[in-house]
């Protein structure tokens, strides 16, 4: 379906004005995403699209063709962007679909989550868990990061106790800490067939609970500082582990 | 020298307050830093600390006793910082001090140059040279990302051309990028001792006459993106760099 709006005060308009309110957001379970890249990305997603004109997609999308005044609302980049579109929220699967996940435990910066999803997706590690203290999947900045690998992604929200279920069903849970039983990356050769990777907060690393799950504790030597951005740390691990399996 | 201010109007005050502009920064060839983790990397530059109590500090730096309202007003970080300071800018050194450089060839983002630094110091890669399109150094968010490692590295900025002058000195100049003629980062078994790692602006890669100058090209090989976040990717290879020398 395509129509034509001109008017801010068009109620559709409203509608995606209002998304950007977190808690009409998770009512809705509806959110914004902006650009043609992170679209083509959420094409399972997308429900409406609002663009100056029109796009080849699919027929079950409906697309608004607007101005650029409606556009400039509605985006909230920083840059014009061409294309916003709403999609609806994403669907996770607490299914044992794969062998690998990764578990943030309270990972708070939304540019670092993304960029955690975004490197994960790259390295084969499709099952992402967020404690509920990690940012929020949705903000702009996480989607915008994640450069559209939340759409390939089965992220989960940990409501029930993730961490011990996996452990349960023979996971090896490992976490990353600078602690004196944590080994080198680099002389952990043998990667386990199901495993789960924790990255924990950007100050204070995981939590003593989390920490005291895990089977194996790794460490990254380094000189001088005593830790990495999360992002950089997760990327190293999940290289390490994608190399050697 | 300890010295109190109570007035927002104090000279002092208002001279902190200019070097927020990045005009007024370059004239006068000072930065301003916050928090005490930066205040404590960057000893040897700083010259004035605003703080609210007397710090143990060495005697050549002056210390300004505040108000909160002071130091509110002074920082730029959302959360409120107990002491900021006035750093003189930093010294580069052309000389030939180490064996690896790392050359940021127009990363454009203030918070990945900073990670990138940060990483840099722990994987030992001292040598930065930032080419004249990349994030402005002094830049807040640089120097925060970068956790105050700026204060312990080499930073050179690109006024000649740096790299043809490490290719002349024998260093192997090794860029990153999906070419057809790139080798698999793992594959890449022998460190040359003198090199050079060149990463790219985010969205674009290297430029063609950087790439051009490269005597090797390397790839990190990944599933259903084309790239990772340009921090990220400077930290694989750093890491795999200083695991194999």
């Amino acid at each position: 379906m395509i129509k034509e709006i001109t008017s801010l005060k068009n109620p559709i308009v409203k509608y995606a004005l209002s998304l950007k309110n977190n808690d009409e957001m998770k009512k809705e379970r509806k959110f914004l995403i902006e650009g043609f890249h992170l679209l083509e990305m959420a094409l399972d997603y997308v429900e409406i699209v609002f663009t100056l004109n029109k796009l080849d997609l699919p027929e079950s999308i409906t697309q608004y063709i607007v101005t650029e005044q409606i556009l400039d609302k509605i985006s909230s980049a920083k840059s014009f962007q061409k294309v916003v579109a709403i999609c609806k929220f994403l669907e996770s699967n607490e299914e044992e679909l794969a062998s690998n996940y990764i578990y943030l435990d309270g990972v708070q910066d939304p540019g670092n989550v993304g960029t955690i999803l975004r490197t994960a997706l790259a390295f084969n590690f499709k099952n992402i868990v967020l404690s509920n203290d990690s940012a929020f999947l949705y903000n702009q900045k996480v989607i915008q990061s994640s450069q559209g690998s939340i759409f390939k992604e089965n992220i989960i929200f940990d409501k029930i106790n993730m961490l011990e279920i996996l452990k349960e069903r023979g996971y090896e849970i490992i976490g990353t800490s600078l602690t004196e039983r944590s080994i080198n990356l680099a002389n952990f050769k043998k990667i386990p067939a199901k495993c789960v990777l924790i990255f924990g907060n950007e100050g204070k690393g995981m939590k003593k609970e989390v920490e005291n799950m895990c089977t194996t504790l790794l460490k990254i030597p380094m000189n001088e500082i005593d830790s990495l951005n999360v992002g950089v740390a997760s990327g190293i691990v999940m290289y390490s582990f994608k190399e050697k399996i």
